[in-house]
């Protein structure tokens, strides 16, 4: 790896949980350049601007979640297990500092910043797709009842899952994760075929 | 109601809309102020600072939010079709201008201000005491099943449906409240007593 990429990488691996904590607009260069240990002038040398380097940092902070997500998932056969053990990382193992970086790009973007939205989109639609093709393929192999809806099992999850998050770092003790994972295990196993 | 009472009414329900979209740290005094129709000075003279204004804000934006959730609900009774109103309430009624106000303040409020997320939290255990109410109700008149648990039940409702919220602003044609809602419904005709 060249130096120049070696820094471009500390760069953003830097400012990846900045962002995802304080998002687009409450980040300013200085603290930027401060935390990546660098002169001003030396960040726009790896990045032509503020909004070209979040959109890199958003990137870096899902790739890790999802790489997190999805942990062990090829070691698992049964589409039903799969979906589980995906609720079961992302409850159990540790979050990108300052919480999921989707759904605090999603809620950022409402009055933010317009590139980092189509960005939050793109990844929501990958997200949505992976699942999907889970359940499409529990349905292939007879695991999943062949009516059920793959768009509504990933929304119903997604949605759960993304609000428990936010509401389990808010209140720790009420278990709202805990309890969402109890709620689409029960009910993944009630998509089961006979 | 006074003159000063009428003002004050004004610029709380001028300023809700703006701190509920804009998050405590995004709102001006120079916006709220212009919002209300007002000169800064005369601001000061309602609101011994902007804290104490949000404050108040909040709780204007979560009474309203409240009213319009429950609508309806006490001329049903059963404890199952309550629940299912609350949510379609929540579902198809228009939401407070920017959003869900208390899922605002969560999510504000974790690199924000303490008296808010107090504010918020009294809100959230408010709603959990309300709905597990409901569901304990409907124990007592033998509409839902004894070994339900009640904090369960509300844990898993509050975060679809947020999350939902949180999600179906951003991408409209996914569904997200709707299919929330709809797998609610399933979810709460699972809990009766047969």
């Amino acid at each position: 790896m060249s130096k120049g990429t070696e820094t471009r990488n500390r760069i953003i691996a830097k400012s990846a949980p900045l962002f995802n904590r304080q998002g687009f607009d409450g980040c300013s260069i200085q603290e930027i350049v401060s935390v990546a240990g660098l002169e001003k002038g030396s960040l726009y040398g790896h990045f032509p601007n503020k909004e070209a380097l979040a959109v890199a940092a958003f990137e870096y902070a899902w790739r890790q979640t999802c790489a997190s997500r999805t942990a062990g998932m090829n070691d698992v056969t049964s589409s039903i297990e799969k979906l589980k053990l995906h609720v079961h990382n992302a409850v159990a193992r540790p979050a990108f500092p300052g919480g999921c970086p989707l759904m605090n790009t999603v809620i950022d973007s409402d009055d933010g910043n317009a590139v980092l939205k189509k960005e939050a989109q793109k990844a929501l639609k990958g997200w949505r797709e992976f699942l999907e093709e889970i359940v499409r393929q529990g349905q292939e192999r007879s695991e999943i009842r062949s009516e059920v809806q793959a768009a509504d099992v990933v929304s119903v999850t997604i949605a759960l899952l993304e609000g428990a998050m936010v509401l389990d770092r808010f209140d720790k003790k009420a278990g709202f994760l805990v309890k969402a994972e109890q709620h689409v295990n029960a009910y993944f196993d009630s998509l089961a075929q006979q």
